[in-house]
């Protein structure tokens, strides 16, 4: 290697000079590794959410969807949604890791990652032509690169593969729930998304912090059937998040106003109605990568609301175990899990 | 009028129907008010930072900012950039209060809005004639109203209108900065735009909230001159705030990493550069409106950083004295402020 490496990747950095590979135009995706990096052979990537929607809502046709991921890749050496700014995470098997590599991983390891796919090196070889663009979950041949400070996780034996890929995709939303809901004294935390991924888990995490009562948020009444049967939420409440007015009653008549507000739905145009939802000195956490920063700001402001509102960091340590741990004492979080990936085939 | 009033003043909102004004695409600008509101006779906005950039840089000269500016307020019934999605506040005197208002203001009091014109029904009347499109501070007569939930406060006696202004449309930066690093012993604490308008009230907050170290991040050294002059920084030093790894680099040279980082520069990609100057389990205040929510989130996962990101609300209960207070008390500050407005001039 010509230049010396770099834990963060900068080395990697095509365009524009001198970013963070998160913000970069385009990465050197080259096989050939500088020394504390590791090469995984990849089998799987689980797209980000919000970044399939748009795809999906922007194609005719899973062909298209498939081409566009395609085209992303291979003029961005990642996959970084140009409209969502937003990737995901993949699956597979160590096949070299540098000689110093930080990571602890050996060859033969099947990990997934718990960095976005939106500062990973990234090479598809084979067309995705097991995928039929439909899906958030994406059958892939092709090599991804680990920086020193990355962050990965071997797969555990006890889970299915796709539960726990499905898991650490969101573990970081569980982690920082409970570590803001630990920070009040019996709170109300409302979790709106509740009977999704990042929101059952948020819920259960919010429960095992402390929390006095815990409202699931769903959209319809198909979504708050399943979350109560799950068991997962004390009171379940109808509400569609982008209606200020209609979420922030629906908290309210189910226990709130939240002393803790969890967004956990991938729609734009929610900020409000968590804000409203939730009560002075309280605060909101925004897992959604829909998020806007400005209606967020300017929301609050607006409403005149004291409330702290965090921007969801997806890295909490520990935070994948923690997601496991979970998973793994809850069968309605686990039921539900296992019910999406079903319905995802 | 036919339909009742709501505090947060969604009877304004015409489309698209049952969102926050904020969200709104168009709000109704009608004279006559609802019987909790105050119409405020306008005598200048001044524009959001990151907003009147965005305009500059995209059109030719200060007659074509001008246009943009009206044919927004004419189209939206509300100054909101469609491009950034921010605002800027207004200065007036108040015309007519509804018999219901809680705002507590009289016919004749001089005051400035302290929320955001993104939700402020406004009509402008003069055609913006005395303002040449080149400076934020826009000489305006027209009207605006208040609903029973916005904010507003009367101009005090002590200080001139403009740099009143000037304070109170930053106020909840240093209010909040207060707040945070309150909750550190003994922090050090970096402002990336130290010598600007809410950088400089920041610096002056940390320190009174307890920061043992302030560090003031300016861009270049005529920057880092005036900051030193004005000794509202423990350590001044100069730093792209968009390279993180320069940025990061300064931070550390100064007594860094910081505990708590606070971000006031209206310009993009200065998530990640903020992320890497912050030591672990510190916290990073956005307070730009250029920030973007996906890059802080997935800037902090990509750096494996255990940081706390906080959404910079505009509103913290007293913020508006608080702010003034500051300026008051500390000369740096209030020199910094009205070298500023000279130069605007």
């Amino acid at each position: 290697m010509n230049q010396p490496g770099s834990p963060v990747g900068l080395h990697r950095v095509l365009a524009p000079a001198g970013v963070l590979p998160q913000a970069a135009d385009r990465l050197d995706v080259r096989r050939e590794l500088w020394p504390d990096e590791v090469r995984v052979r990849v089998e799987r990537l689980n797209l980000d959410a919000a970044s399939f929607r748009q795809l999906e809502r922007s194609h005719p046709d899973g062909d298209a969807v498939r081409r566009a991921v395609l085209d992303i890749v291979a003029s961005r050496g990642k996959m970084q949604n140009p409209e969502t700014g937003s990737g995901g995470m993949l699956v597979g098997t160590v096949e070299e890791v540098g000689p110093e590599s930080p990571l602890g991983l050996s060859v033969g390891d099947r990990v997934t990652t718990l960095v976005s796919l939106t500062l990973t090196p990234l090479v598809i070889e084979d067309g995705l032509s097991r995928w039929d663009g439909r899906s958030e979950q994406v059958p892939c041949d092709g090599y991804a690169v680990l920086f020193g400070r990355s962050i990965a996780a071997v797969i555990p034996d006890d889970l299915p593969a796709e539960l726990s890929l499905s898991v650490m995709d969101v573990c970081g939303a569980p982690a920082l729930t409970a570590r803001v809901v630990g920070g009040y004294v019996d709170p109300v935390v409302a979790v709106i998304g509740g009977a999704g991924k990042s929101g059952s888990l948020s819920l259960a995490a919010a429960k095992a912090a402390g929390a006095r009562t815990t409202i699931g948020v769903v959209p319809h009444q198909a979504e708050a059937d399943l979350l109560t049967e799950a068991k997962i939420a004390d009171v379940v409440a109808v509400a569609d998040a982008r209606d200020p007015v209609a979420l922030s009653a629906a908290v309210e008549a189910a226990g709130g106003p939240a002393d803790v507000t969890v967004v956990c739905v991938d729609v734009p145009g929610c900020e409000g109605g968590a804000i409203l939802a939730t009560a002075d000195r309280g605060t909101v956490v925004f897992f959604s990568m829909a998020t806007s920063f400005s209606a967020a700001a300017l929301g609050a402001e607006g409403l005149a609301a004291d409330v702290t509102m965090l921007v969801g960091n997806g890295y909490v340590p520990g935070h994948a175990s923690y997601a496991l741990d979970l998973l793994r004492a809850d069968a309605g979080v686990r039921g539900l899990f296992t019910a999406r990936l079903a319905a995802e085939r």
